[in-house]
This record gives C-alpha cells, structure tokens and sequence, in this order.
C-alpha cells in the first residue's frame, strides 16, 4: 500500500479540484494507512502556450515510472479546439494503450437530476466506453480540397483484439453488478464495425453463462437512457457512441459536476489516467465555485483500481454526503466554496472511519 | 392544388396511424378545396417475407409519378435487424436524393416531458440531418475476418456538395425562424468531416449576414439539449450524428408518439417522404393504442412541403389541440383509441376553420 502517483491539475479550475482531492487522498492515506508519494507535472494549455509541449516522449516516460496519472482539466479558449484533445488526452490513453473509458453513471442522494420523477434507486449504470480506436483513430482522407468536388473520408478502425478486451471487462464487472451487459452501437447501419462488435460479445458472452446480454442502437439508447436508466447495468460501447452517451448520463445525473471517469490500462504495460469528467471552466477558475466531487470520485475510483477498496469506499461515501447539502452542484449559489466541500468531505472520513 | 400522393403504410401499427393520418387529410381537403389521389404500395416487412421485394427500381418508378410518399412504420421481429433499413429506407432516402431529414422538436402544451420544469415556450427547435451520406453510405471492409486479428474500417464519406445543400436549406429555414444556427458535429475528434462541414457552414453563413451561427460538438450536445434546448433554433448536422441527437429530441418532446419527420429532395428530382418517428410497434398493432399524432404531424409537414401552408397549420392546430386532452401519449391509458383521435382532430378542422 504504497503508491507513486503523477498528479497533472492542468488549467482552469482543474488545480482547484486537484487541491481539493490530494486533501481527501491526504486523509485517506492517515486512517487506512496507505504512503502515496505524488508527483506534479505541468501540461495542459497555459504550459502549451509557454513552452509549445504538448504529449510527448519525455513526459512519457516519467509518467510510466508512476502507478497512475491523476488529473485535473486542460483548455483554454486561447488554445485552438483540437490541440490539446488530440495532442494530449488521445495521445495519452493511445500510448499508455487506456482501453476503458469508465463512465459509472449513478445518481446521488439529494442531487437534483433535471429527469422528472428519477430515483437514485433507478439509476446506477455503468458505461464502458473504448478508449483507443473507432473513429478516434483519426484517419481520414480529403480529396479535392477546396474545390465545390470535395469529397471528406473519415474511418473509423476496429480491431478484434482492442473490442475484445473491453468487452471482457465489460463481462466480469457485470458479474460483479446487478450481471446484465448491454451492447450500444448502430449495427443496422455501420456493419462492418458493428458485426465485429457483436461477434466479439456472442464469442465472450459463452464464457459468462449468467451474464443477461443484450443489444440496443445508439439512438433508441438515447431515448431510453434517460427515462427507463434501470434498465441498464454494464454498457459496453465504442469510442465515439461512448463519448455521445457518456455525456448523457452526466446530464442524468445530475451534471458534470460529480462525474467521475477512469482511462483505464488493463494489461499493466502503463498507468491509468483518472479524471472528473468536467471541463476547465476558466471563467470562474480561483472563485471557490468548481465542485471538487467530480474529482475527488476520480480519486475514489483510482485507488480502487489500485486494489485499495475500502479506502475508495470510504472517499465515495463522504462525498456522496456532502452532495446532499448543496443547494447547487456547482457555481456561486453552490452553498460551499471548493475548499470547504474538499473539508468536509475530508474531516468525514477522518471521524467516521 | 391538385396532388397525387403516394401512400406506404407498411406494418405493424403503420397501417393504423396511416388511417388516422389519412381521415385528417380528408377532412383538410374540403375545408381548404384540395384535391389529393391516392395509391397504396405494399412494402415492409409482410410484403417482403412474402414476396422477397425490398426497394428495387420498378417501385421507384412508380413511386416517381407522385407529388410526394407517405410513410406508415416498417419493421418486424421476424425480419432481421438491417434488412428493411438498408434495403428500403436508406435505399428511397438515396436514391430519391432525400437530402435533407427535417425534424421538429416541438413540445406542445399539456404534453408530459420527461424533463423537469421544461415548458413549451423553451423547447421549439429544429434539427436538420444530412440524410444521404456520412457514416450511412455503409462502405467499409473487414480484413483477417474470423481470424484473432480482425480489422473491421467503417467509412464516412462527406461531399461538399451533400453538405452544401443541406446547410444552405438550414440557413433558409433560419431566416424564416429566430435567425439561430448551431453546426453540430464533433470536428475536433473527426478532423477531415469536421472541417469539410465547419468550412462550408462558414461560407454558406456569408450570405446569410443576419443568421447567428455556432457550433456544439455533439457530446455537448447531449448535455445542453435536454436541459436548455430554447439555446437553440436550428441544428444542422451530420447523418449519424442526427439519428442520434434526433432520438434524444424525441425524448425531450415527450416521446415517439408526437415525433414527425421529411425525408426532403430538395431539388424536385424525386419525391418526398413523410412518416411518423415511431416504430412498427407490432405488439399493439390493431388495439387502437397507437397515437397518430406523429402522422398527422408528418402528413401536415408534408402538405407545407408541397406548399399548402395553410392547410398545414390547420392540421398543427387541430392535432396540438387533442393532446392536451391525452392522460397518455400511446398505450391503452391513452384515453382515446387511434380512431378516435383521427376523428377529433378532423372535426376539429371541420369546424374551426
Ligand atoms: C476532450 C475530448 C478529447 C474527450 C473525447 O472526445 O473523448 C472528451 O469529450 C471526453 O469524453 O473525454
Ligand atoms: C430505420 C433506421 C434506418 C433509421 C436511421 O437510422 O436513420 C431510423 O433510426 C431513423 O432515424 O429514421
């Protein structure tokens, strides 16, 4: 229970929910006494600005020599859109090869979802979301540039090998939940990717006899997630359906405020990256009106992925409390600053554990 | 004012909400002195299982003769997902060049919406799909198939002529609307579509001076639209992408039931197609708990595409009207039967206008 852990708080409010979280990691480490060393690293758009460095083969390095990559937010409006997302986010889950994008999606007690009628009792899913390929590759092809015969390709790459891995994740954390999987994708339509998919889950689903597994296109996913969320345990998804839906069930809920994601490494060949899933917001960076919940669940979720469950436990219930107090999830009308929910959640676990 | 329409109504409930669809336009045609033929086709998935037909050129031909197609639901369990999609709806919706899929989301007064506190006044938008290209051109290759080594590519194929046609409808109807125009698509991941779509937006706004344009990756799209749709008037976007973000329109306006949609060629070379957003629905085919509102809407949609606006608006008026009196949007607590609804909203013609 000693850990190494590289901590990147990037731009924006993202340094005000990291400071937020290492106080709760601090607190964690004193009761289930755990020794995590952290290590800052700067990127993101401010460092971009200055030095020009996006992902590259340095940082690399360094960061592979941690158990995993804690991380606040990246952007500024300063930086052209694209840059850092590709430069950075993507370069990172392709080279440390962060197969899962973990999306749990459940609402908390207390938080107000804007779903009419919606219960925490209904809603606790979790989407698996590719992290490596689909269209996130980024190949395509344009021919005829500028000129009115342009034609724009676009592809989209799957391979046996990258669904396999996700789709047996996706099978064992069923079996570990309510054991139903459920496939999103548009196979009627995308056929080539969409008859690998579901011949990679058929082929797995054999080895998980008690898994329930069934199938639903993208867009009936988007008209039932919303309103029936129970009907959904484990979603198994590709890279850009899972970053469709994954935003859905942020607005479900209750917002970007408390949600929590892995870029999770499966095979142990490099870290995996933790991160709320909020943007930078730099309009009120430094005001106290970031909510660190997000964040600090992503902490939550790092230690349980480096096996400390009780302690992950420990974090995901004291946040959870606090939720129930804020008249607002994020904002000036929020009801704490950044710093005093980062308290509170701290001193929680400090006295109730 | 003299028209020759073609009439599908398919399977399923298609056949019931076609009825209804068909009654209110009878009604409509005496009060505003219309002249409409009619000519069933057979098509879906009865005929197909019976005859082996799906979309092949002597229909095409026939079809071609009328002012416009009216479309029932297509679909049932005994017909492989896939088949009736491609080998009919995508097939008329290319080979009729139907370049635009028009979708109004609409919520009309005294219609439950799942989303809390959302009132008619914030929700009235309208998504314009690309409905011919991108991801639907369904070219791809899988290579190493069966083999641990599979690689499946899926191609979206973009021109800038499909595109241009689209944005430019999307520009009209702006002008004739709040003068808002939102680009929907997610260009910093799907760089060669992205900027292919971003590019021709930006040179088709020059002439639209008094057009507000921006753009929401479709990520973010799924975070603002249920939440705060009135941000929004019209939304052009991509094929996948609309399929997508049309469906969680649907949710937002209170379900399938009241969801109309065109299917438009915009250049008089082929015929238009109106249908209902629902499924086929077979389990209540026949039980008169089908709510034909959807093909009421799409038959009035249909009457404004051939230019009858007035007319068109009758049939709004009249169809808006009834719901406001449903406990239930579809299903035997509808509190009308099919029929029923057909016959108040024709009455209502009748009489009002
Ligand atoms: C920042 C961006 C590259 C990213 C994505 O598209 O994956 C984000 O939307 C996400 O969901 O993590
Ligand atoms: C039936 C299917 C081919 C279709 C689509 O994917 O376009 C449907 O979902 C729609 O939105 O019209």
């Amino acid at each position: 229970n000693s850990y190494s852990i590289a901590v990147i708080p990037g731009d924006g409010i993202g340094p005000d929910v990291m400071d937020g979280a290492l106080e709760v990691l601090a607190a964690t480490e004193d009761i289930f006494s755990l020794s995590i060393k952290y290590h800052h690293y700067k990127a993101g758009a401010k460092h971009y600005l200055a030095t020009g460095e996006l992902w590259n083969h340095d940082l690399a390095q360094q960061l592979r020599t941690h158990d995993a990559v804690l991380f606040g937010a990246m952007g500024d409006p300063s930086v052209e859109p694209g840059i850092l997302e590709r430069g950075f986010i993507l370069a990172m889950r392709q080279a440390f090869e962060q197969a899962v994008n973990l999306r749990p999606v459940k609402l908390y007690p207390g938080v107000a979802t804007p779903i009419a009628g919606l219960t925490p009792e209904r809603c606790d899913l979790v989407i698996v979301r590719e992290n490596t390929e689909g269209a996130y590759v980024g190949q395509g092809s344009t021919i005829h540039a500028n000129t009115p015969n342009t034609v724009a390709i676009q592809e989209s790459v799957n391979t046996r090998q990258g669904i396999e891995r996700v789709v047996e994740y996706s099978f064992k954390l069923a079996m570990n939940r309510r054991k139903k999987l459920t496939l999103c994708h548009k196979k009627n339509i995308l056929i080539e990717a969409g008859k690998l998919w579901q011949d990679v889950v058929n082929s797995v689903a054999t080895r998980y006899p008690e898994v329930n597994v069934d199938y639903v296109h993208v867009d009936a996913m988007c008209f039932h997630l919303p309103v029936a969320p129970e009907k959904f345990d484990v979603v198994v998804t590709d890279n850009l359906f899972g970053d469709i839906i994954t935003d859905l069930g942020a607005v479900i809920q209750g917002g970007l405020g408390v949600a929590a994601s892995g870029n999770l490494n499966l095979d142990g060949s490099a870290p995996s990256m933790f991160e709320a899933i909020h943007g930078s917001a730099p309009d009120i960076a430094g005001k106290g009106w970031a909510n660190p919940v997000g964040a600090i669940l992503s902490a939550a979720m790092m230690l349980a992925h480096l096996g400390e469950k009780a302690a992950a436990q420990a974090i995901e219930a004291a946040a959870v409390n606090v939720l129930k107090d804020l008249p607002a999830l994020a904002g000036p009308g929020m009801g704490m600053s950044t710093t005093e929910i980062a308290a509170v959640v701290s001193s929680q676990i400090r006295t109730d554990f």
